[in-house]
């Protein structure tokens, strides 16, 4: 009974999500590769009915590798033994399955997470430690490793290729309703440069998105400090503003791995500073894949109707910014009144007067889309085209507090039945 | 159109709420009086259908006041006047009006708070500056004073009664389904005193409870000081534990006025310390009734099936044992999950390990009710037991951290359809 009910969910019903809106197409197909890497999806048993269930991204060569990981206090097995093993600053291999989180699961857990990256490192034949490891799906659950993954891991080496990334993308899913990859390209030091990523991860703003993975390749060469500084950016501006700080599952993960192919000067390296255009360009690209990874992510929301961009302008600081948006996006009743397709600007005021930031109420202006609804903090009579704005899919929430030039982006989704009855009766 | 949109939700149909279980009683007529207080509730026509909207409360001889107020940045025009008044410590009269909350409209509605507590204070033949006023209802619409407020005032005065509190309590109900009063009586310095409380407000945690007034009377004398560290400390352990700090709305409100009827000498004078026993008796007394009113306002959550009890032990600090709580009580997927009736302890555990306290995942355990769920932070495969649990009315959560002696409890319900579908559909 315990087996299909603690934690992640997995098994979950899945409701009609958004389907995402240009300019981010619904992957279709293996598209997309990048030089130097290989990718993999298979099932091996942990998912029932012969889902995809167990990834493998290899990089010909060790590559420079960045990470983030959950800032959750309960931190999954596979992500303790990545915490380490990032220390290295080198990567040659992450392997990931769904349908099992190894979280919750004591020193087995460890066990299992490190007898994973052993076995898949024997297998690849590479250098030990230069191998890591993701989990993602029910929490509370030992991970069967020899008759799952160990089972699987042949299989799962002989399917490797350059255009592997749809079948990766499709083993990494746990309630997901479509698989998410993102790819760009550039020119680095003269270069022409890839940059490809996939993501698992359906949810709106407010608490408990399912955990969220995201592995970016790319084949620049990049310093690892530079990498490290250029993820952390880009998780900020794209999948830090689709949820509440802090607002992390057990087993959140993003990695990303550049393996140099390319034949640029490394990116940050000495010679060539950190300021330099080049690295601007690659953090573009970064931030590029992050964000319609993340709006991927934000679309497949569960049982939402509504994809909102929540733009909060006038600020005096960035994060003041930021915090009112996230208050915004977080709010239930301002999320149920977009569901209702109702302009209801009360609910947005008081949203933002509880977020803790300095504000002036008769300074704060509102717009659904252009139309302005708040004018010096009262209501403009234009509800008739806000009526006709909020009936759209895709609603951008523009706040202007008057105060300052700062201001920050995020995005979010309405609150639905959907939601509900998705969450309260995954079991069934 | 504008009208019947904005901000509070008035207007909106109200789905079936929890009915306040024993202790809890409902609400069933005028059984309560405190000496030296009258109160009456009428229709002054700012609701529709002749619903009562204006309370009044009437203290013989001014009353020393205490009084908490909201945190928002937006704060509604009665709110800041009360602000201002309370500094007297003094107040003789408290005039309510529900179904516009005077907020966001600017100086004409400082213009109509002022004017009420005016036309209020020359009615009853009070000293000027004594008189408090309330508003909750619609945001963003200007208070109807000449043709509400005006009119009905000498209707209001001549309900005023001793019994008058069951009227007060349905005239500033705006989404509650019913009206909420609590009553203690207990013995101070030899003497009897007596405490009541009406309060309106409707939510479970997480954002967005719609307006919390709350009104405590008693005929103890008690110095100003004494009153609001009294208070503080009651509304902490009551109406700031059924939801998260600083998830407020324009208008929250508590306010405490002592008339010293009763004739004990003035607890926390000088001669008669803060320390006394009949300090602690008092202070019991008003944490009693304020967690009696928070109570209903919790059973009054809308579309919620469930009361659930979150108490968090074995903390280093309390503050630790109460963030913790209230993540929990605020994670829609753990309520979902008790909508559902699916014991699903890994959705706790992750929102433990959100909640930016250091905990060790190791040493936790979890009960619902008395049956451990989950030890030393694995599951215990009482599943069986936590089934039957989980499909009562009333159910207490207890998280033990074994990390220390603290302990805090909060109060909260599920997350229903019914909720979306309130909120959502509030116009229709």
């Amino acid at each position: 009974m315990m087996k299909r009910r603690s934690g992640d969910r997995e098994n979950r019903r899945k409701g009609k999500s958004l389907f995402p809106a240009s300019p981010l197409p619904r992957f279709s197909g293996s598209r997309f590769s990048v030089p130097g890497f290989k990718a993999a999806g298979i099932a091996c048993g942990i998912k029932k009915n012969n889902k995809k269930d167990l990834a493998l991204i290899f990089s010909e060569a060790p590559a420079t590798v960045a990470g983030l990981f959950t800032t959750n206090k309960i931190k999954a097995a596979p992500v303790l033994v990545d915490m380490q093993r990032i220390k290295k600053g080198v990567c040659h291999a992450v392997i990931i399955n769904s349908g099992n989180a190894n979280a919750c699961t004591g020193k087995k857990g460890m066990t299992a997470a490190v007898k994973t990256v052993t076995l898949i490192e024997k297998a690849l034949d590479i250098k030990k430690g230069l191998a890591m490891v993701s989990s993602t799906g029910v929490i509370g659950e030992l991970l069967p490793v020899v008759n799952g993954i160990e089972k699987g891991i042949p299989k799962l080496i002989d399917a490797l290729s350059e255009e592997g990334w749809d079948n990766a993308a499709k083993a990494i899913m746990t309630t997901d309703a479509f698989p998410k990859i993102a790819f760009e390209k550039g020119k680095i030091d003269g270069k022409e440069v890839s940059m490809l990523g996939i993501a698992k991860g359906a949810g709106m703003i407010c608490p408990d998105m399912a955990t969220m993975l995201a592995y970016i390749v790319t084949d620049a060469a990049v310093e690892q400090n530079a990498l490290q500084n250029a993820l952390k950016n880009a998780v900020n501006k794209s999948f830090n503003s689709i949820t509440v700080d802090g607002d992390t599952s057990t087993n959140d993960t993003v990695l990303a791995l550049a393996n140099g192919k390319a034949g640029n000067r490394p990116v940050g390296s000495k010679q060539y500073a950190v300021s330099s255009k080049d690295y601007k360009t690659f953090c573009g690209m970064l931030e590029k894949v992050c964000l319609k990874l993340a709006h991927m992510i934000v679309r497949d929301g569960e049982g939402a109707t509504k994809f909102l961009e929540i733009k909060v302008k006038g600020a005096k600081k960035e994060a003041d910014a930021k915090n009112i948006a996230l208050v915004i996006a977080n709010s239930l009743l301002v999320k149920t009144a977009f569901f209702g397709e109702d302009a209801n600007w009360g609910r947005i005021m008081a949203a933002i007067g509880r977020a803790g930031v300095d504000i002036i109420g008769e300074k704060i202006s509102i717009y659904f889309n252009n139309t302005p609804v708040v004018k010096n903090g009262s209501g403009t009579s234009r509800d008739k085209e806000a009526d006709k704005v909020i009936k759209k899919k895709d609603i951008c929430l523009t706040v202007d507090l008057g105060m300052g030039k700062a201001g920050a982006t995020v995005w979010t989704t309405d609150l639905t039945y959907e939601y509900v009855k998705i969450n309260a009766a995954y079991r069934t």
